[in-house]
């Protein structure tokens, strides 16, 4: 039983013109999710952001922002399109699309070469990637636009392979399987305090939080499957330049064996440490879209020697 | 322009019986590797061995032994079939089928589950993976039957990621694009000494060889392609167990950023070690069919923060 955790993103930010996001139709944003091949499951909502749980992740619409994550085999660059055909390019400031390295390429309807030809249907755009092919990595096309984000403009996405299996069991199936004992076990629903939180279990296993407090977002979605076991943590919240207080909460929950980190910000530099882990590659690019991005590799060192795992391959 | 080096590999052994493998025709192992959708380009013999040189690599037919290795987009899994139909599955002593993690796999005819479920119409077996699923690793599929291989039956492949870039030069189309040029540059021809090397130069890039000496061989396969760049060695040379210097020799040759070691032995443990790249992970399993069978997954430590690399995306 497999499932594709690593996600595509994308992130849509308006100049100043033109009406809200926000006063688009649901009707609207859930032709987008189909578009993904995904479906919406709920939404919470405050003054300033719309939060979908969909079947495959996230959905957050701001009055000048929208961010859209998708896991699985959805396609989201289809959903791309039909956002940014409906802002109107001319509007737009910025468009940031990403596709972490997956772990199953060979079931996903495109790659990330197929997402560029398609979107530069409509978006002239650049292509970079972060890290090696053969490495953990994330490519990322932009908008070719000049971009100048506000201060204080800054994402942290911590993108984590290998979870502990006694952290992964409590989002399989089984007695314990409710959202009630999650939170409890894990506390993943205080990262940071006093957020209005809105959390799904999948059946037989999966989990996906999103999370929001004012103009703060933070998301969660859970892949506990033992084959290509992953957990993605985003937020928009970093206070004092300080991405190593979430970054060791997430990590004491998920314990992975492996993860990567990606910064966006207006800042040179994010600070990024982890004890317990040794650095297998750092990039940085300040991108003519106005933000400096923030690639880091990290994996716990192998203290013994492993058997090799024995595979079920089914008919 | 992208090139999948990383290969496909199937070692099939006989048991007493039967007659040689050399004395199956021309034709048939013609036959064989346009199975695998590849075409014989050259040979070399002596007593102990036919020597193939592939449009995708390399075939190597002893008495009781047959070795095959493909990459790009190969089907191997089709032509084992068909030398395992050929020989009879009862002469047979082990069949050992391997995949390197590769780079694209969304190019690729078959996944390794796929190339399982058609092995398994002839051959029933086991199957491994060597090294986590997001990281480097190893699929392996071997006969499930006991079978006590030589003392001294051992065999050493180095996979190689991320050729130093100078090194690579020699391989591509460009004024020194010739064997002499790589010979006298490299020494790839000698390895090790006093062995009938026969190598062969693709346009516009990409360079095999194969190399014999009574039983023992040597072959290496380069792809230089700057996407994707890779190498691999194998040998079953392995005097006194030791494998430093032959590794020593081929990371002097090609400086990758990352390597993977596989050995294949009777013995517990073959050494291995390397001072310049830091180990990442090392697997070890005793396998049912005989071998013990060691994989090290290192990579060269970051000194620097990298650039991200900017992708030309072609319609």
């Amino acid at each position: 039983l497999f499932f594709e955790g690593p996600e595509k993103k994308v992130e849509i930010v308006m100049k100043g013109e033109g009406p809200s996001l926000r006063t688009y139709t649901k009707e609207f944003w859930t032709e987008v999710v189909k578009l993904a091949r995904a479906q919406i499951l709920s939404h919470v909502s405050n003054e300033y952001c719309d939060a979908y749980l969909l079947s495959e992740s996230s959905l957050f619409v701001f009055d000048r922002r929208v961010l859209m994550i998708t896991c699985g085999n959805t396609t989201l660059a289809h959903a791309t399109l039909r956002i940014v055909e409906r802002i109107g390019l001319e509007k737009i400031g910025t468009v940031i699309y990403e596709r972490k390295n997956q772990l199953f390429p060979e079931y996903q309807p495109s790659n990330f070469y197929d997402d560029v030809r398609l979107l530069r249907k409509l978006i002239p755009g650049k292509s970079y990637r972060f890290g090696k092919e053969d490495e953990h990595h994330i490519y990322l096309f932009h908008l070719d636009r000049g971009y100048a984000p506000l201060k204080g403009d800054a994402t942290l996405e911590i993108l984590m392979h290998g979870i502990d299996p006694e952290s992964a069991s409590a989002f399989i199936k089984g007695e314990k399987h409710n959202l009630e004992f999650i939170r409890k076990q894990t506390g993943i629903h205080k990262i940071f305090p006093n957020f209005k939180v809105d959390d799904y279990l999948f059946e037989p296993m999966g989990y996906s939080l999103n999370a929001i407090r004012g103009e703060n977002y933070y998301t969660v979605h859970v892949t506990p499957q033992p084959i290509g076991s992953y957990v993605s943590f985003e937020t928009n919240l970093i206070e004092n330049d300080d991405i190593e207080k979430p970054l060791s909460r997430v990590l004491e929950i998920f314990k992975p064996l492996s993860f990567d980190v990606l910064t966006f910000s207006t800042e040179q530099k994010l600070p990024s440490v982890e004890k317990l882990y040794s650095l297998r590659r750092k990039v940085r690019s300040e991108l003519e879209c106005g933000y400096a991005v923030e690639f880091g590799s990290y994996y716990r060192p192998t203290q013994t020697v492993e058997a090799a795992e024995l595979l079920e391959v089914k008919d």
